[in-house]
């Protein structure tokens, strides 16, 4: 048993939070451990702290929390700090989104060749990737022995800008490996008998092996695609893609089988509008990145806060009576808040998320096995060195031994996919760590949506002059360099 | 004094082939040598012949001749063999260039991100990449010790192609680091005092070092433009782009200044359209490129094959009474021929070519500097070792050594132009060497210009049917590899 203080960075992330919070009270090794709470929203703040403290009472648990609305508190002393925050929250992204469509560039302006999705930061919120490295400067002066677990994205361009501009040490984690078991249960296969690994960046992953009970895993999808499921798919949630037509379609192309969000950042041309998305990712909403999709998300989000904020401040609320206390209403409640409260209702289950579990392993000695974004060290050929990359790694006391990857990647994944992702990501980090706007616009240019210089400066020129951006835009006036 | 034998492919490019007898004939440790001419255009392989040998009798020079359109007899014992052949001819890429623009590709369909001009060969022109390696492979066969030197395009993916399938020693020649004599002369500087380095890839090389007098290049070049000399800039004609606003331009973007075909291959944005071509690359033609600066060539070409065939039949002409012979009409020649006959009749006078230099410095070990395409070994640092690079090296009878490149070259120039062109040669070779069509049409679903997977596929499909182009259609149908 070895007591640790875990800071979360943006804990008022309620259900975030609480996955972590039920994972610790789970684990008996990090029993006696200090939770830091830390969020500038006071209000979500105190209701995540209120309810933590609640749950471990009930579960008569031993874990301490503290809150805070200050980033160097909540550092003092950790030893594992979990960055989960979005700086400027989704309101920031959607006022983006709005400025970019009316720009000509449907769904989000900084489109890659291979991802017209993830306009959530890579050039854009400034604030954000600023925001990682600070974190981890303040974490150097503060806590410099302190691990950083990063959690919050863009995790691909983050762990790779914070290991450039700092010596904190760094993981990266996702849970989107996990359509890996979504893919065994749409095949009806039992998980306890496959045999897979997947490899690549952060939402660009690829199952490199897939075997079931010694058979080859690809020979039992293709017989699913051939047995016209493809045709009978319709999707759960927006974010139910890993069995979509383009996940399909890209596994046809590359050879592997796309995994979680990898499906989401295929090319253009599954997302030129929103009837494309709707045959590609199905109906009603075209995948999580449409218009209908984000909205879904959105509601989902809100009604999270509210029920939060209610339990909070509902002296008889009680986890144990959580069935009860919504009685017949219990199913009008977003999935993530149901699966959660049953997961804090049941005392074995853990969580997806594989942070808390990481740190076990790390303090304790307790080998898992994991996937983690780390740096590469020749694990996936033909990606240089020191690009962060997600891989399988069994983590004890001494760290991560990253399996070794076998079979290789597809020499199509590698060079119509990782390949063009990465330089994305450098394109990105080049941009902001030299405060370089020509590298903005350039980065536009290469968008096949860009018809002009002028619309790839002025979609620009009006997001630096959002009143959110004025550090941005100072950052790329005067060419100011981040390390 | 080593009298070696050099087969020349592709001979009947007579201009290319007499520079090459010109700079044998003056280069004293190459006396004796035999010449191989070869050609399957047997008139022109004919002329070519007629005007070498009588231009070693007319010089008094020590050097054999021998003419073929059989490639496996030039080939026999050969020590150099010298690829310029360009497979199908001009009319060939033409054909293509028509068919692309019916689909909506203006100039060529295979549009790279960075080079919307070299239509020549790289995915569409399998035909000539099939050449190179069914060449290096006969050579395996015939004189496995033979080097290849590569002057035919494309220089870039072809090196790397024939290095992947065979173990033919393959070096990569081109004479665009002129450019950097023709920016000193539009600078108004003397050649002698200049200290300069390029680096890069073939046709994207970019002049890292650049110092006169001990002075900094950079700040004349900065004066040169501040000074009003880009307005007033005129193209002498359609090659002559080294001083080009889209080569400004790039110097802005970049930071260094791109040399040579480098200018040419600018990204979609100097390429438009003719309208914008000749913004970017000077009126009247807009660049080598456009549908006038082709014409251009042609007729220049056309001219040249006319006049040769001529000059052989004639049994009055000889190099000495040049003048004569033509009279006032003089000034009317193409400007390559003249310069040519120019050289030849200069007893001390070298060609650009700088292959048979290369030869006489590895048999003789007269140390010379070259600008070659040799595999990348740490010389660019974060191009992978093996693929092939354009740098400065030194060339004696060990082989080469290549200069330290100092300065580095820019992270804009390594990872906004070298990587994605670089990722294009990956693309095509990937394609070829698999018979893969799919990675054929997806090539150019990355092409800014293409709005539907039907583009891509019918004018792929339309290339495919070319009666050219039967081998090709079985290798893509076939999925047939390379090695």
């Amino acid at each position: 048993m070895a007591p640790v203080k875990i800071s979360i960075i943006g804990a008022g992330s309620a259900v975030f939070s609480m996955r972590l919070v039920n994972d610790l009270c789970k684990t008996k090794g990090l029993s006696g451990s200090l939770v830091s709470l830390m969020d500038i929203d006071e209000q979500r703040l105190n209701g995540v702290y209120e309810l933590a403290v609640r749950y471990v009472k009930e579960l008569g648990a031993d874990l301490r929390f503290e809150k805070t609305t200050s980033l160097e508190t909540s550092l003092h002393e950790a030893d594992f700090v979990i960055n989960t925050a979005l700086v400027g929250g989704h309101a920031y992204l959607d006022k983006v989104r709005e400025i970019g469509e009316r720009y000509g560039y449907y769904r989000g302006i900084d489109a890659q060749e291979l991802n017209m999705v993830t306009d959530y930061c890579t050039i854009t919120n400034f604030n954000q990737l600023k925001f990682f490295v600070d974190l981890a400067r303040m974490m150097e002066r503060i806590c410099p022995n302190a691990w950083l677990l990063q959690t919050a994205n863009p995790v691909f361009e983050g762990t790779n800008l914070i290991s450039r501009c700092s010596k904190i040490k760094v993981v990266g984690f996702c849970h989107g490996h996990h359509g890996v078991i979504e893919m065994a249960e749409a095949l009806n296969l039992d998980e306890k008998k496959l045999d897979w690994q997947v490899a690549g960046f952060n939402h660009a992953i690829w199952l490199n092996r897939f075997f079931y009970d010694g058979e080859d895993g690809y020979e039992l999808l293709d017989r699913w695609i051939e047995g016209g499921n493809l045709e009978g798919w319709k999707p759960r949630n927006p974010f139910d893609v890993q069995m979509s037509p383009a996940a399909i379609d890209m596994y046809r192309f590359y050879g592997m089988m796309p995994i979680g969000d990898t499906v989401r950042n295929g090319t253009w041309y599954y997302n030129k509008d929103f009837e494309t998305k709707k045959r590609w990712y199905g109906e009603p909403w075209g995948g999580p990145d449409s218009d209908i999709g984000r909205r879904w998300l959105y509601d989902q989000l809100a009604l999270g806060v509210e029920l939060i904020k209610k339990f909070a401040q509902d002296e008889s609320f009680s986890f144990k009576r959580f069935v009860n206390y919504f009685g017949p209403l219990l199913v009008t409640l977003p999935e993530d808040i149901r699966q959660t409260v049953e997961m804090l209702l049941d005392a074995n289950r853990l969580s997806n998320e594989p942070v808390v579990q990481f740190i076990d392993s790390l303090v304790n000695g307790n080998v898992r096995r994991f996937v983690i974004n780390v740096p590469n060290e020749g694990y996936i050929e033909g990606i240089p060195d020191g690009v962060f990359v997600e891989v399988p790694a069994v983590v004890d006391k001494d760290g991560w031994h990253v399996e070794r990857i076998e079979p290789k990647l597809s020499e199509k994944v590698l060079k119509f996919y990782l390949w063009p992702r990465m330089l994305r990501m450098e394109w990105a980090l080049y941009a902001i760590m030299n405060g370089d706007k020509s590298a903005l616009i350039e980065f536009l240019m290469r968008d096949p949506r860009t018809n002009s210089l002028e619309q790839a400066k002025n979609v620009i020129e009006e997001i630096l002059n959002l009143s959110e951006n004025l550090s941005m835009r100072k950052h790329y006036e005067k060419n100011l360099k981040f390390c």
